[in-house]
């Protein structure tokens, strides 16, 4: 504990000291902090101080603080470095995170990378590049220790012995006949536990979760979360072992899809540097607002249809806003809770029908209810029962419409692979927007003119 | 990999076999499956068919399955079951689960539970109620196997084997003085690794991470995530061990905390179960629509004020749904931004103006570019320089608002302790609507009447 509060204590006095250009104890403070720490801190700092704190952070610790950056950071501080830089922060890398360090650098620095390895490391590192780096085999690493079923436990711990300090995370060594074909997973606590003459093919837990290659990095994720596991055997189709992931790289897959979700919602890159240059902030996030104005000026021509009910009936325009909005809101619970449960692969042809009728119901339910509410409001705002009865049924009309969008909008999104986080929201608010709109209008041109 | 493919197929075939009504293989394909993927599929089915494979799920898994499953279904769930078979159920537990267990049952089940532990059980139980669920002390579970320093690794191999099994997630053993003050931690790998005649004092880690009972489960994932831990000792103010937290528990806190943000953002419940039934899930969206209607009438009151505007110059009218959702899609793109920062703790004091003078310049460039686009658009639509120079002003100070409201309502929230995935989008959406619609309709009643 002392430690840790000594750490954050640290970023605390890293803020301070860089907020009043007092430098000297900041480096040492730095040195307290893990690189995830150091990598937050980055992440935290206006560019200036960003790049005055980057150039105190130790070489070793370079390679690893970059992996922990967003894209965005990462690449800019990237850029300042030399391709020595960049071969001594890759050098200190694991194979598996080296894999992943490789993919952001030049053409050229990658070969200087591969060249500063070692025949060994270099193959290794082949091997997990020939994966594509969102699968278990881009994921894992290749420091396995592997064992062979026929001998006991007492040689399996002199050789542990003389090999000395096992990699990080390892709660289990691999078991693998002469072809390495994977056999089973020899836990750590079984070599402790069981008697030393016990065979290594007898203790092994064969059951154990194993993951295909290709598997995608969605589904190591939920294998690691519902089996509860802390590493596992990675297999080539022909079941030969070629490395295991470690849970610490599953929480990352985690955190970043869980990010991705909710800053694709905004339109926003879930890589984004909070302190990027304005000029590519703007630009990004241009994109998504142009695609929003199109989305808009539709919804708008709907409303130019009806000028003339407007310019005689102007408590329209008045309530206008009021319909989409409770639409907007409406259709967005129904879709949240479509995204995560398309997430979570709990939706499929077996029940939406069952679903799509219950979120109907909700919505008939609300839609009468605020229905009564903005209709008694309206009337007295502007003593007008007929008033009334339609923004009403435009209320009805628009949150059934809500929920079908809700829905549908996703639904045919996912079909189609399009991330529903991703494009949803923009669709759905159309749909509410226009058939507000038009319900309103459409409805108050038939009944008060 | 063939046992996992084999799960997945069970969940499909279940599916099917459920709808067929053919349920004599559902029991058998059940088995196959581990607690958390049975929680998944129990969430995915309608309630009739979810009971029907609730009853299924063999007795010494109902505990672990409940804690598995969202608090709406668990509820469902747990209303069907008698005393009886609660207790069962809770027998099954971990001392962690089960203090998660107990949170959810009714008083008079707890005291059955308590009273069927044995009386160690019950103290371990007690020692973890004491503390806040939401805490390190809430999530530990009492299951540590400690050793004194002054013994040799080879003493303490041969107490582990008299011991046997280790309980799940065990990568070290924890040393602890006659008082049981925490000391350091005793790696599963270094056992294996170093010489048998070593003191355990001498090969301990001494460094390692260790979490007060008293630290929130937030800064536990953080810790976790930052260090890449795998189980942690929890101590007392007073250093004494109490307990340990295991990466899986760690997950399910990560998960759940993106699964909050997000569903919160829509004003739903992240525990909400999508086959709810309709009266409470309508009761309870109510609430937010409700909440929505009350900032969308003020924003029609601001509309209601420039009647007389609109009843002339219809085109406002038409351009009020453009104005208010370029604001809208601006301002939650800043809000989104700041709730993922405030949430990985990056925004303070020491930045936060740098990142609004950064925000401001990103709105005004993409105030400035979509204001001509509205405003030719506007133009060309209308015939009207005046009209295009009205809507392109609105379009500049809405987007200027909105990426002010998106800076200061979060951090204003968060100061308050109120979440800002909560409250947030509905606060800024009314500053943006009701700003759009007030730039734009009273400049218009300025420049065009």
């Amino acid at each position: 504990m002392s430690e840790r509060e000594q750490s954050s204590g640290a970023v605390a006095l890293l803020r301070e000291r860089l907020a009043s250009g007092r430098l000297l104890p900041v480096r040492r403070a730095l040195h307290a902090l893990n690189p995830a720490e150091i990598a937050n801190l980055l992440e935290s700092l206006p560019p200036r101080q960003r790049k005055v704190v980057w150039e105190m952070v130790s070489p070793e610790d370079d390679g690893e603080v970059l992996l922990h950056l967003g894209d965005d950071v990462r690449t800019a501080l990237m850029r300042q470095m030399d391709v020595h830089e960049l071969v001594a922060a890759a050098e200190e890398l694991d194979i598996d995170d080296l894999a992943d360090f490789v993919e952001h650098l030049p053409e050229t620095v990658t070969q200087q990378v591969l060249k500063a390895l070692d025949a060994d490391d270099r193959a290794r590192l082949e091997a997990v590049l020939a994966y594509e780096p969102d699968t278990a085999g881009g994921l894992m690493n290749t420091d396995t220790v592997t064992v062979r079923p026929d001998v006991t436990l007492d040689v399996v711990q002199r050789y542990l012995r003389l090999r000395g300090e096992l990699p990080a995370h390892t709660d289990a060594l691999f078991v693998v006949d002469r072809y390495s074909h994977y056999l089973g997973a020899l836990p750590l606590d079984r070599i402790l536990t069981r008697g030393a003459d016990e065979l290594v093919s007898g203790v092994m837990a064969r059951e154990r979760d194993v993951l295909k290659a290709s598997l995608s990095e969605e589904r190591v994720a939920k294998q690691f979360e519902d089996a509860d596991l802390v590493s596992a055997a990675v297999v080539d189709d022909r079941n030969v072992l070629v490395g295991r992931i470690t849970i610490d790289d599953v929480v990352d897959v985690i955190r970043r899809d869980a990010e991705h979700k909710l800053m694709s919602l905004a339109g926003l890159d879930e890589d984004e540097d909070i302190f990027a240059p304005v000029r590519g902030a703007a630009r990004r996030r241009a994109v998504w607002l142009g695609i929003n104005l199109l989305t808009a000026f539709f919804a708008s021509s709907v409303v130019d249809l009806f000028q003339g009910s407007i310019s005689k009936v102007v408590a329209l325009a008045v309530l206008m806003p009021v319909v989409a909005s409770m639409g907007g809101i409406g259709g967005s619970q129904t879709l949240t809770l479509m995204i995560r449960s398309l997430a979570l692969g709990q939706i499929g042809s077996h029940n939406w029908r069952f679903l799509l009728r219950k979120e109907l119901a909700v919505a008939l339910i609300n839609g009468v209810l605020w229905a009564l509410v903005v209709g008694a409001v309206s009337w007295w705002w502007f003593a007008s029962p007929m008033l009334a009865l339609v923004v009403g049924l435009a209320i009805v009309i628009n949150q059934t419409i809500a929920a079908l969008a809700g829905i549908f909008v996703p639904l045919t999104l996912h079909k189609f692979g399009v991330d529903p986080a991703l494009a949803g929201s923009v669709i759905l608010t159309t749909f509410t927007d226009v058939c507000g709109f038009f319900s309103l209008l459409a409805l108050g041109t038939l009944i008060l003119l």
